[in-house]
């Protein structure tokens, strides 16, 4: 007898045989408004069982290929300098088995811990960036590492005219004049996304899919909802597109189960996940 | 002085004169997901009165047609065996007396009384189901009577090609399938339901709305929100389109109202109602 | 050291250099179905810190322009009649300072108090409605004063063919009637608003925002919701259109925090607050 | 067949027949901070079929009593006046036909409509007031009708000394030197009630309780809770050993269903009315 | 690495060398008034992350136990017949292994199954059954297996004189008589526990503990809340008592998160969890 | 005209004259369960006005003593430190101008910030801690600053002997080992208060109030809710009793408003507050 075993559905391959790690970084600390994206990792492997593992839109199930689900790191509560070294430490483990990290947040910060291991391994990493907000401040009250910094941060690692965004639609004045500079900024929606992903063909690239970028109508449980997003089926779309390129690794972030009270955000966050393990799975 | 009556707003005419019939089967047992769909008939007599009885859509008035509220049908819990029976015989009387059935549930499955009542009555009977699941597996979990079966069951009454459903977008693989072979399926959206009526002129249809068609920004109170459905208008258009077939039966099934903090998928239950009801009543 | 100051985000200018005057108006109790809008003026302020005060949309900052923020006023319970006598005579004040009164609701009835000094300042008085419900009842349940009733009693002060509505998709059947001789009633959306705002140029508008125009998927935290609304660019689409006019006042209403749980209903209205402040700022 | 009936669990009798009128005041509109008791009766009645007929604490069954629930009185909103007199005349009617009226509200100050009518058929009128507030300020915000200045309404109808409040903990100083010099007031507890019950023997009481008077702990769902109250089966004593007086008319009030999410408070108010009923019925 | 494991905190043994055998059975499907304990099992392992391991009531920690924590069972919806084979088979099993079965509810009838099992292997079976419901009906609603009827079924399989009830304050009258004959029923408290403990010195206990004997200010979160219930220290003094006889099996039983929205009832029952297991493994 | 002024209500004196000064410290970000207490500060601001200024449990009112609210500090987000130092100096610059500092948290955390401040200022400096929690491990995950840490860091600052807790009822073994050498631990209630008041006659006391000491039926809303806790009115005694003794610095933390959908949580804060100015201002 086997002791209880939690997964995300259909996400039961052993990590020998795995391509695909998927693993949870409930942190959440340097949220500003409201904290709570640390019970994503939880709440969308108790709530994946509301879905199917088959998917009509890409007429494919998961259990035709292989997941391994490591379940959630053990990351501290406050400072975010030890999170990020255990994440980044986790997700080059996973590089290096040569299989691909798929990270479940917690808030958008985490994903600085995976980009930094993937900028070790892959010296011309590109990022892809779904996202409402800009998060391209170089410090927020303070703070170098926040949820607010995090793509500003993972610019410094990767370098000019690396990171592709789309769906901006909040910042401050000043994030949207150094985007011009240094990123590739769509804002509101993902016009161009044909074009990045031509340019980007071949290359090793990270997504980063904040979950906010879709509209709060869609997706009202989050930290800090922004009207006038994306729709769901824009989001498979783009996700389908990107996923023709060279994904090295790849995160989902910025649920926020408690203010869901009807579920159906946790259940977008599960039929997104599963639709991005299908699409980078079968490849 | 009357004891205290409740009905569905506007809702008032005696049984003896009405042409329509509406009544609840508050039961849920077999949902596997979250159940709770039983407390969708109070509900929708509760809140109906936060919506007006006249109609800007259709020009019309609840108090233009004559609907009899007949409460709630008193209904086990647990095996769902007498609970169909019960419907069945409810359904039966009133077709028998020449009024159209209204159903508001409960889960998907109290359809299936509905339908072997109006399958006993018209041996031509058809089916359109507005539905984002398949609910086409021969067995769930072991059970042969389940939400996730009801589609299959009413198969079993009326045969391979009178059932078409639209709005699809979540099943296992095998039923998509089957699908093929025996019924009619459109997947995510209303695409074909012009020529389904065309085809459908004068044959009797039992109309079963399963409100998880809606998008879950639309209607999040439902056990098992499925993103990537159809809109509210497009819901009424497809509801007025329907409507000039010859309608034997309908229900409206799967809110949730636990699930509905904010009340508004409760209001748009009640409005789907309105709606309905004037496109059956003005005929 | 001074007393706590709370504002809308970024609205910190002093009384006697502000262009415009933000003020709560915190009565609800002719609500006939859900109260609670009382709660809106403080949700809205504090909330507003989970937005930008800049915005893409319109490449402006709230720095940019001067907001003085009044709090709310002290409106008594239960008669309406001394509420809106208050807000009658505060607003009459500011717009004897040349100041631009913005009124946070509140439900819809406190925009007669608003409208009525208008008037008195303005004798060519116009008004454009922004809303799911008619509101034009003679009367409701025996009260002349109610938020069912309030375009018909500022109808009284402005005349035949001073009020513009969009959005309209409820009322009974009379109101409709009633509107199609006295005022411009759009159902559903914001078609012929260009003309509006042609026809109207160089007049004095009175602009009121009722919340509800929006579709419930995306603002659900409000008293009625009334599915089949209007998406949130279209009305900040909408709102800069009629920016463009003289605006001698506006006002948003119909924000229910209560039944917001997501919180995403405050943040869209705490973002609409944003772009109308700016749209009419930057005059 | 009937159209949908809906009462209070086990108070089906007709109104020729009953002793005890039970019937809903859905009136909340001078709440000063939260809203929402006008959706208490119908909650009571809906809930009501969570609980049983039969009382362990009287072993007593609602079905050895009559009861005839005459459904909710028709009350606007917003003014007070019109509400106050259309519950007078209901209660009026009731009385003269010899039968007792148990009314649920709605806020506190529904009980003045029914004390008014009491007091014209009783002239030794007095009244026991189960409450967390004093309720005796003489205006409220310039409102002299409010709940709280319900029982200082109600002493300028029935006169100094004929008031007897228990589990008072909230109000201003000069409520509490008032209440010295007019009324009987206990703080906190149930002090002294049996003294005043061998006081009361024999004259006509009308008997108010606001279920504030439980903790919040017991009965959250309210619109004001204030700490520190009794416990339910206190509550249940204090109601039998009233219900050996005279009682001529009583009301429960101030249960605020939308502040209830897990319903406890809603059973609560359900099982105060079973156990209520039962006392005043089996006598 | 191995795949995610989660289990109630301080729980991970394996089963070969553990004493106690906890598992799930996440079924509510005759429950007849509010759904929902299905999701108890789930929440309580998530949520017991939320409470320590080291009890300062007992000054011991479960890590100086040995419990396995086998998951949920795989059960059905709807017809309750084969989810009670399947408990009952799970049960006997870990009976027959000697350790001691550990059974986290869903509803109470969920107790059948696990009763059945110890009556096979127990010949002189007893039971404790801490509850707010008296459960003796004969049958509820046409239905022989229900919540509602749970205690009878048991009784059949134990006898006259075997049943000791503690807590009970609803029911019918017929199943208060009933009792009296049959059971040992102790209406509201604990009173008599010493004496029964006392009396089934030796003999093999089966205990069931349905939290709603909890006052539901302790414990909102259940299906049906009955006010005048337990305190939370009283029933853990009761818990330690009983657990100096020979239980041989137990569970837990009624809790419904949806209904929880502070979380305070399920870190209750994580917290009587922890209490029973330290209380029945310390032995 | 002044911009919006909102304060704890009856606490509108100004700096210069206020005997007392309350702040806000809005910082959650090392909660280890759940987050949210940084929304405490503002909650009791904005629901204080549902309670009145004046006690009956002290006869005495807010106007009658002088208390300035300064707001809430602006505080970083993550980590703890420069939190804790701007705490800190606020602190300080109150105990300067010979003022009483008393803080609303936000986490327990946040005491050590103003503990260190009174630290510096009273060399002979005891503390009062009532909790549910040790809080005196020397590490938490790692962090040596956390929420489960913070009395264990207060200990260095005032060493053995200094520190007297009360209602504590959660920890790890190891710590209730180490408080038995090195503070004043009373588990579960306040026994031995009235001795430890007299033993600090005349002592400077800092007295921190996390509200979690009290039962979870009276105070849901918290990150940890821990049954088994202490009642309403034995809080107040308690705060009555300390404030005999020469608190010079205290707070109130730990009220977690997104888990208290009643309000309930936040009324109990609020009064808590209310006594324990009226405590502190009238001596």
């Amino acid at each position: 007898m086997n002791r209880n075993i939690q997964t995300f559905i259909g996400c039961d391959a052993e990590y020998s045989n795995a391509d695909i790690v998927l693993f949870g970084a409930p942190y959440d600390c340097t949220a500003s408004f409201r904290p709570g994206a640390r019970f994503a990792c939880n709440a969308v492997r108790s709530e994946s069982f509301g879905i199917e593992t088959y998917s009509p839109y890409q007429d494919c199930d998961l259990s035709e290929i292989r997941v391994f689900d490591a379940g959630d790191l053990e990351l501290g509560f406050g400072d975010p300098v030890p999170v990020l070294e255990r994440i980044e430490e986790f997700t080059l483990r996973v590089l290096k088995d040569e299989k691909l990290p798929v990270m479940v947040g917690g808030e958008h910060l985490v994903t600085l811990g995976a980009v930094r291991a993937a900028a070790k391994v892959y010296d011309q990493l590109h990022i892809i960036d779904f996202d409402a907000h800009a998060d391209t401040r170089d410090e927020y009250l303070g703070a170098k590492l926040s949820h607010a910094t995090v793509i500003r941060r993972a610019w410094e690692l990767v370098g000019d005219g690396r990171i592709y965004q789309f769906g901006i639609r909040s910042g401050d004045k000043s994030e949207f004049l150094w985007a011009k500079k240094h990123v590739y900024t769509t804002k509101f929606d993902f016009s161009g996304l044909e074009d990045a992903v031509n340019k980007l063909s071949g290359k090793p690239v990270y997504l980063t899919i904040d979950l906010d970028i879709l509209d709060p109508s869609v997706f009202p449980g989050t930290g800090t909802p922004e009207a006038g997003g994306v729709g769901f089926t824009e989001l498979l779309d783009a996700i389908r597109q990107v996923s023709r390129l060279n994904i090295v690794g790849c995160d989902v972030n910025e649920l926020c189960p408690v203010y869901d009270s009807s579920g159906a955000s946790t259940a977008v966050a599960c039929k997104v996940m599963r639709e991005l393990l299908l699409s980078l799975g079968k490849r």
